[in-house]
């Protein structure tokens, strides 16, 4: 977006842009409320996003990165926390798969979020109080349904791509089947068209486990100042170990002792495994929002795109004209191959254009956040060649 | 065993045999002090035990079954908590295939247990308090030396038979090597020679969960008048989900939602697997000790056969005479095929002889405590066929 179109942005008055703490801000006020699935609307809402490159004259370069669960619209800038390279800088940026010197990126912090994005710690106007579990659950739908506004807001039409692994993916599958004219390219990776029993279970783990922390407060604890952390740092870790296959871990951990000298025979992080787990629980719990989390995986957990169109996923995607990418990672097993594969089924029924690539590798779900030269020469050949078939000029 | 025998038995000066409130009790002084891995000692203690049929008079036909993480001694008899089947009556009991006509079948508590046996909540005779996190941490071979004093105790030699699966079957396998002469078949379900990184990981998981807790009160919870409920059943939801498979919980429910007609848009159990879940959590906190699930998870981490023979788990069994019968189960993806067959191979490597069955399955590691046929007549045919070699008379 070029500082001419910010300024044009900041002079319209449906909407305000502001700058959040870490991020600009787009403001729905009363006129534009959010419409949600539980049959309720929110409204105001706020959406934070960060954008990479410069939106093309035609506004047909726009390419929209869809964050997993923990995630936020930190894409490829270092994170205003933790102080870490953004989330997915390995593949977004200039000269990367999705390059930035091309390509116009946008990634918005979702709805029920805490980064900047209205979510259960923003204020709920009727009360002047934090939200918290007053909130209305967000679906993945609505998440979408809100970055459609974004969308709007910029003044985009079509998106060039939607792009997201994980829970990101699930918005990516959302938005084709909701939008379908709005969408040229959608790249899903390590997702699935429905949460599964099991993925359920462990949410329903680290809910649990967040709910049983007497800090959480029934939700309250920031008017109680107070924090949930060991319940959200004990829900972060059930996760973890999901994210990372046997293998990977056995790799990077084994039965390894932290002092192969002296064992305690006690209870301290005498494996490796052990303080690596930790250490991930408790940073976590000084980036994200008890709440937040409990909305995320709620999210998650409803998400089910084949019972809104009589249990036929096919039916999700009729008529689509979008060219879908679809990837999965042969030792993820939170969305395994089977599931992406179904999607894939879904698609090829529904008479959609599909590329899919199973990537070999042993490093679990987490795979698609990490370095995978074949998931990114996939996307950077399937990005060129629909950028080729839309138009958009290419080096 | 005969009344005379226990008669007999309570007439030993040296140790003292009571009736615990559920269970057959036997104290072993001050003369008899458990040595521990850990380099400490453990004195005095005791052991909660079942007993079901009778030793003959060659003491040849006595069964050990060794139980789980959190199983207790009462295999085959109703729960005195809980008012269920025991949790092996299924595969223990007259006509069954470890017939109690025939053999004469104990079980015990394992120390560090919450049924009977000396453990975390039993009185530190030096503080006049319970022990808490004072009693040193107990390993696999810890349990196993404990029991075979009692099968000294009994005036056993050589037991016919040791049977367990998952933690028992750690037992099982620390006894072969521990016991080679006192061993004449060993029966080993769903586990392997050490637990992996994988398992590990979720343990600490349980672990954090329990303390966590405010009422864990540091382990002092007892003397509190406190219990940490909810971090225990949080933990035991955790484990809950690893002992299923994903096969399993699809086909036991899906997506399925309580009530179809009014989803809550909201943290309540929405889906059937999360009420299952929450039953299990709720249920387990009234009959086990928080402490006892720190110990026995622990002792489960630890345990590494090869650790203690230079890696070479054949050096395990070096030797050995004893008989084996592993099984895994297709679907245990805590104890896969793969962990199983380490062990196979091991004996192979030792020269011992070896059964080996892998149960097609979709009912996950909980299948070995579940009705399964091929799992039940492997175990008839393998134990029937030693009976006839170790000489003892069978229908």
């Amino acid at each position: 977006m070029t500082k001419a179109e910010v300024k044009a942005l900041k002079g319209d008055q449906r909407t305000q842009e502001a700058i959040h703490p870490h991020s600009p801000v787009v403001a729905f006020g009363a006129d534009k409320p959010l419409r949600l699935d539980s049959g309720t609307s929110l409204s105001p809402f706020q959406i934070a996003y960060q954008s990479y490159g410069e939106l093309n004259a035609e506004k047909s370069n726009a390419i929209l990165i869809c964050h997993a669960l923990t995630g936020d619209q930190h894409v490829a800038n270092t994170h205003p926390i933790t102080g870490k390279p953004g989330w997915w800088s390995n593949l977004v940026g200039p000269g990367r798969p999705i390059d930035t010197d091309r390509f116009f990126v946008l990634c918005a912090n979702v709805i029920g979020g805490c980064m900047g994005s209205t979510g259960p710690a923003s204020i709920n106007p009727e009360t002047g109080k934090p939200y918290a579990l007053d909130l209305p659950v967000i679906t993945i739908a609505d998440m979408v349904r809100a970055q459609a506004m974004l969308v709007d807001h910029f003044g985009i039409d079509q998106l060039f791509a939607v792009v997201g692994g994980s829970m990101g993916g699930m918005q990516v599958l959302q938005w084709a089947s909701s939008y379908p004219d709005r969408v040229f390219t959608a790249v899903a990776l390590a997702t699935g068209a429905r949460h599964s029993s099991q993925n359920i279970a462990f949410h329903e783990v680290g809910r649990q486990a967040v709910m049983a922390d007497p800090d959480w407060q029934h939700g309250r604890y920031i008017e109680a100042g107070t924090m949930p952390r060991k319940g959200l740092s004990v829900a972060r870790m059930a996760a973890h170990v999901t994210y990372l296959s046997q293998a990977a871990l056995h790799r990077k951990f084994g039965r390894n002792l932290q002092d192969r000298q002296n064992v305690t025979f006690g209870f301290d992080a005498d494996f490796q495994i052990e303080s690596y787990l930790r250490h991930q629980g408790i940073t976590f719990v000084d980036r994200f929002d008890a709440n937040s989390y409990l909305y995320m995986t709620r999210a998650m957990d409803y998400f089910d795109l084949a019972f809104d169109h009589n249990e036929r996923l096919a039916d999700a995607f009729a008529g689509t004209k979008t060219r879908f990418c679809i990837a999965s990672f042969s030792s993820d097993w939170l969305f395994p191959t089977a599931e992406n594969r179904a999607v894939v089924h879904a698609l090829n029924a529904a008479g959609a254009s599909v590329s899919f690539v199973e990537v070999q590798t042993d490093r679990g779900h987490d795979a698609f956040l990490l370095d995978e030269p074949v998931m990114f020469s996939a996307i950077e050949g399937f990005i060129h060649s629909a950028a080729r078939a839309r138009g958009i000029a290419l080096p």
